[in-house]
């Protein structure tokens, strides 16, 4: 580790990031929803199932990094107009993803918290903004970076004096095809070891497997996560992204059924 | 997948490995020892420590696979001797490496389950012949192994006549350098999808980092592993391989004491 | 491959870049300079000596991507005027990298070639901003990124309507820890099978060994790389990012006195 | 580096490997022939017109190491005499691959060089035995190995009292899949540099594509390797394994009408 003396590191006690009534690293978080805003329809259909099966926030791309330019790129300022209403319906606070500095402050006023995706963990001009928005910020491992590297970049944030960073480990890139990426679970623990930072995983984008979404969850509560944050449509073979990737809000709900009270089986396990 | 007709995938019914009172594929299979076999009291007070807390198996290696030549190389059939006095002692069921394929019969009179190192996953040859010792074979992953590479490689020893295959998950080589490899933890619920095989994980050569082994075990548990295998050594930092990589028996104790219960939670959950 | 239809690769001619005097796609463009711009005498003696060593522009970094917050930054718009002054002095073009969309159109009245750096391959935001600067692109790969993805990014600055993308091979992250990277050259041919875009390589942030900057540089030559971009430092040992990895002007210079006549050996072998 | 004290690190005479009037190490070694030995015809077909475009050694395997139990193992002891006729017919020494330690001595008697596959690099019984049957051994680079690990295999071999080890680099598994594995050219000065034994490329198993062959042998030429090894059959497409991977006769033909005159310019480059 190069990163012995960084803020992320050397504060003792563990940070908790307040978010409406979710506190992320003392309850477990669970952020459900599509992954690109598509219609008002479908996000707040959406909002409402994963609301009733227990999520505590609602997740959302309203700009979308895609390989190709010719792909859709999201909505922009409408998907996040459709975010907007999808809170005021359901009550769910609002986890989007931000791509470029200039659109930090104003799509902060969107956002409950502003998420910096895999591609963007080392767009250190990003960082620096989204540490000065006044939001809390989710930050994804980039696919390619060790430990260590990730653990600066929440330094980048942290050292423009906003200290709500929230880990998100997403799955690196290794030589196995069968999943999309490979889920480093082992980050979970090693980073609580390592910073007081909470961490949650996201078990779509690394398995991009709907089977394999539920296993990694509850393995990820017992590894002792502070939450997840998942994709769920209410159509999956229908989304305009990452089709066949997402759950459906009756595989949600049947996970939510097992996850929250494998939570609190783990909090009464002897230490 | 090119394994599509493989045995391997094409039985319905999952796949049980009874090894004394143990049903691997059924009960929760807990395997622990040392990495090798150093003396005998080292190997029977480790076995009496691991008994105590609940293993069901002995793991130990007489033949050690070392990176380099001049390095410690095992006991060989001075150790296996060991084991089974170990086994004598305690009652359990030993599983030890072999690395030739012209030792397969004769370690196949000490051992209960014949393991095949990460090393060897493609070691033809040595398949063939313990896929005709009539003992159940643990088949670790290749660290560089493709799910479809493992499922072959547990062909080659099914297509032998020997249908008591356990695979064990010990992790990959990727860039991460915080642990020793990156234990692909979703290989757990994939694999259950695949195949009637049962699977373990290795928490010990997979991360290379005691304080990790507990967290990767119950998450294991929770995604629905058949089973660990785990280094125990009584005195770690005098352990003449993996070093310092090794659980106490105190702190192996501790992990059996909620290692059980979560297996037992799990299988209560509601379908 | 999912790009089959791109600009990038449907266009028949090769693309030729013209800077200055320098054909890149068409002659063996050199570009050599330090990691950073750290001072006026270090610039332009360097500059001077790459000058007289047979290099065809001037590399050097005004603005630094840096794992950690606290590390040196760059000198940013000082060490453009540096580079102008360095440019002035020995008529070089100058390669520099932006980090940031917001700052493209003012380092554009500074750079004759843009970089984009491997945490930046897919900034999508840069990449639009760059593809509307009128400046030449010098895209490097992202070091987790696909052939595939890589063409796409360059996609997306032809999109915008600049035609000049310079693909740039600079290692891809591997569990090898000998070298920094490890140099993907069979990307050279297989871009060049793919695309029309010229491909330089960097032997310098691949290897992170001044041993093998030669070998490799002669090697991509051999495989018809269209040139290399490579540090070179007065004095490695004092360089503020990435010391004792840079070349000296004396090595240099041995490098160009074989890398040259190799390249005019190349093209003159039967077909 | 662990491996500072190895035999196969401290010799400071570079190591040559005579087989026949090639001296490995001093010479350009070119060894070509088809993945398996197939038949007669197709063999000694393929020997003449190798010999022909200037081959030094023929390659051929009789024990292929097959992903899948079910796909075809090579012709075994058949195969060995078809090779042996081969090498009489034209007088090219044989390369071929040994797989079990049972196997070593019997297969030494119709092998010039005994090469050991990348699965096998760390079969350590086959190492050992390959180190006492006094033919010289190539040994391929593991797919997943480090330089640290391959030289130690080497010290296997070289510990046994045969100093004549060719190593052999074959690509790396990546993430990349435009490529078959990613072939790692910068081992070449890399291992120059560690140790004395001589080294060849891969070119065929590495891409996986014809195309890349030749731009790749070029490379490692001028990067200074001691020599390549290259799939070459008849009929490509109808190989019974890696079928449209090798190089047709005429396509080697071309190549070597460049090759050696590359290794001659090389040579006479200023120092």
């Amino acid at each position: 580790m190069s990163s012995l003396k960084l803020a992320a590191i050397t504060k003792t006690r563990r940070t908790v990031v307040q978010v409406g009534e979710v506190k992320i690293g003392r309850d477990l978080a669970v952020i459900a929803g599509p992954c690109s805003v598509e219609s008002e329809a479908q996000t707040i259909e959406t909002a409402r199932a994963v609301k009733s099966a227990g999520a505590d926030m609602l997740r959302g791309g309203a700009f979308k990094p895609r390989t190709s330019p010719y792909s859709f790129q999201g909505l922009g300022i409408g998907g996040l107009r459709i975010l907007e209403k999808a809170k005021r319906e359901t009550g769910l606070p609002i986890v989007t993803e931000v791509l470029d500095p200039r659109d930090v402050s104003w799509v902060a006023e969107f956002a409950d918290i502003l998420q910096i995706g895999t591609r963007n963990m080392q767009n250190f001009s990003l960082l620096k903004e989204v540490g000065r928005s006044g939001r809390p910020v989710l930050l994804k491992r980039g696919m390619y970076s060790t430990l260590d590297e990730w653990l600066n970049c929440a330094e980048y944030i942290l050292s423009e004096g906003n200290p709500d960073v929230i880990l998100c480990e997403r799955g690196i890139r290794t030589f196995e095809t069968y999943t999309r990426n490979t889920l480093d679970l082992s980050a979970v623990p090693a980073i609580r070891e390592l910073t007081h930072l909470p961490i949650v995983i996201d078990p779509t984008h690394s398995t991009g497997r709907p089977s394999l979404i539920e296993p990694m969850s509850l393995a990820a509560v017992a590894a002792g996560a502070d939450g997840i944050i998942v994709e769920v449509h209410w159509r999956p073979e229908e989304a305009l992204c990452d089709a066949d990737q997402a759950m459906t809000p009756a595989g949600f709900t049947g996970m939510m059924n097992r996850l929250r009270p494998l939570r609190t089986f783990m909090e009464k396990l002897p230490a």
